[in-house]
């Protein structure tokens, strides 16, 4: 909470000391997934001007409880609403976070867009290739921004190689691997069936498809991929291990490890990585730090927290910046991690 | 050379002070591959009984001079033959290594197994399923030895893992990863074409094969794998990025990513790293460094380097030992490899 402006209270929430623009009406639909992104995204911009207006449930039986108290703890007090229809109605708020179950990002940000309302989505964006068809054309029609949260942008150490690999670091990428590892503990019950989860690729596996794509900067040509519910400590229908190949653009290669097998005892939650191989040289993040191996020798490289993902976000909608996750980007994350998945059900190769 | 017993000279070579079994007459037939190999398992066991007769190229215009020199810096001194036919006959050896041109280990090595000599042969043990097939018919009538240099199963750091992992250290294996990173150099003319070299995947990329197969315990299903000659330095059809995912009995999935990117500014020249994740740990090699994480947290697990791969080879053929890397195993390693080449190049799955 270092460097944050202090808030003055509204009914509703919590509008900050702004330099820019009009103050924006913020609502969160759901608590299944990373609206903790807009909590950030408020402390670590305390020059944006927001209110957090409203906070509701998304899905069916979705407890909104322990967002709830991050909001309190953030000093932030949302109106709290049974029903999301009747908050976007009281409210009328300008953006909205999505994350629900994730069978819900869908209906939910189709009904923004139709209302004209900018979101910012959890991934992925749909569960089914047919309902990401939808969200395109009514993304299309309606004018507003649409954000995604893949924060893998914008985790610092990646951030940091990503502007590495862009500005040539690494000569031409020819070779990219993600790993993300995850502790499973205790999952919520809507995790056990495909019908409400999606399944690991959508939902680990996306971001490491997002590093793929965008360190690579090529598109995707094909997918082969492969993934198991063995050894899910009674988690139903749920994933815990995932492997993608995918080919790209100019014979690039990308590869992903998808797990839920880090082990209970482990020193973090997660353990992610990612290893870019190019033609003058290889970048790597792994506990948190960069590290780029090219003529010059091994050199770690600076952490790059200069913005958040929802503070960019906000930026876009005011028109004073932009989100590093581009909305096509978001769109073709999306429709990768289907076919990923579409290719471990079926066993096939699926083309893009 | 440390704890080497001091070699008494012979004719032909160096016979080693033996507390075992008969002398075997060794020899090298090229020197393109990993001929060292065999001196490096003279040198860690002067306990066996063997003379290094005899050293010839295996493919026309191959050059021994540099495994020559290699022999006489260890105290060696085999008769250098122009022709190996010529050798064999005069040397009637007991033990052969076989490292021509990849493109002639096949010929090679089944010209000794009719002769029934014991063969210590590189991988991969041919470049066509055609050649393989004929392979494993003569070894089935040849009641000799087959030893295969898929040495990183001895790799002190990977053998400590392999320990672990056998031993239960990580519970069921469910997804293996294997990285096979080189530096380019300037490698020889006959890397420069497809029918001397064979491709990325089955010279570099056998070693992450053998990983995926033995930490796994499981056998491959089918494979999706893809090959790049882009940016290989004027290195003709040599392939420098490769990317496989193969599917393995009981779901467990393995990738690998094998590449000649490389910085020739790196400390090391190759930089090898294996991860495989079980349903109690996750086990890692990186930096020659074997990192173990359970339930009990994270530990550096000691390297084994007990025995070597030349050392063992000879103990299996003495009847006083065996090899970590069995025949069989070495079939189904050069068949996989072949088979996912075959994926690389039509862009297919390829059942196993």
């Amino acid at each position: 909470m270092e460097n944050r402006n202090v808030p003055f209270f509204t009914p509703f929430g919590v509008g900050l000391s702004s330099r820019e623009g009009t103050n924006l009406k913020v609502a969160i639909i759901g608590a299944s997934g990373h609206g903790i992104f807009v909590l950030e995204g408020l402390r670590r911009k305390p020059n944006i001007s927001a209110t957090l207006a409203g906070l509701a449930p998304g899905s069916e039986g979705e407890s909104i409880t322990a967002l709830a108290e991050a909001c309190h703890a953030d000093g932030l007090c949302p109106a709290l609403y049974e029903d999301y229809r009747r908050m976007l109605d009281e409210q009328t708020p300008d953006v909205v976070a999505v994350n629900p179950f994730f069978c819900d990002h869908e209906k939910i940000t189709l009904e923004l867009l139709e209302r004209r309302i900018h979101v910012f989505a959890e991934k992925p964006l749909a569960l089914t290739l047919e309902g990401l068809a939808r969200l395109r054309e009514a993304y299309t029609r309606s004018g507003v921004h649409l954000g995604c949260m893949l924060n893998m942008r914008y985790e610092p150490a990646l951030r940091a190689a990503y502007n590495a690999v862009r500005s040539g670091a690494v000569g031409d990428v020819r070779l990219v691997h993600a790993q993300k590892s995850y502790k499973l503990g205790r999952r919520p019950e809507f995790f056990r069936q495909r019908a409400t989860f999606g399944g690991l690729i959508p939902w680990v596996g996306s971001h490491a498809i997002d590093l793929i794509a965008s360190m690579s900067g090529q598109r995707f040509v094909s997918v082969y991929a492969a993934h198991s519910t063995r050894n899910n400590r009674g988690h139903g229908e749920l994933e815990v291990s995932a492997s993608c190949l995918f080919r790209m653009s100019n014979e690039v290669t990308g590869t992903a490890g998808i797990d839920y097998l880090r082990p209970s005892a482990a020193p973090s939650h997660e353990d992610d990585r990612l290893r870019v191989a190019g033609t003058k040289g290889v970048i790597e993040v792994r506990d948190r730090k960069t590290i780029l191996l090219n003529s010059t020798g091994v050199s770690e490289l600076e952490p790059d927290a200069s913005t958040s993902l929802f503070g960019d976000f906000m930026d876009e909608v005011q028109g004073t910046g932009q989100s590093l996750v581009s909305t096509e980007e978001a769109f073709i994350n999306t429709e990768a991690a289907l076919l990923a998945r579409q290719s471990a059900d079926s066993g096939k190769i699926v083309f893009f």
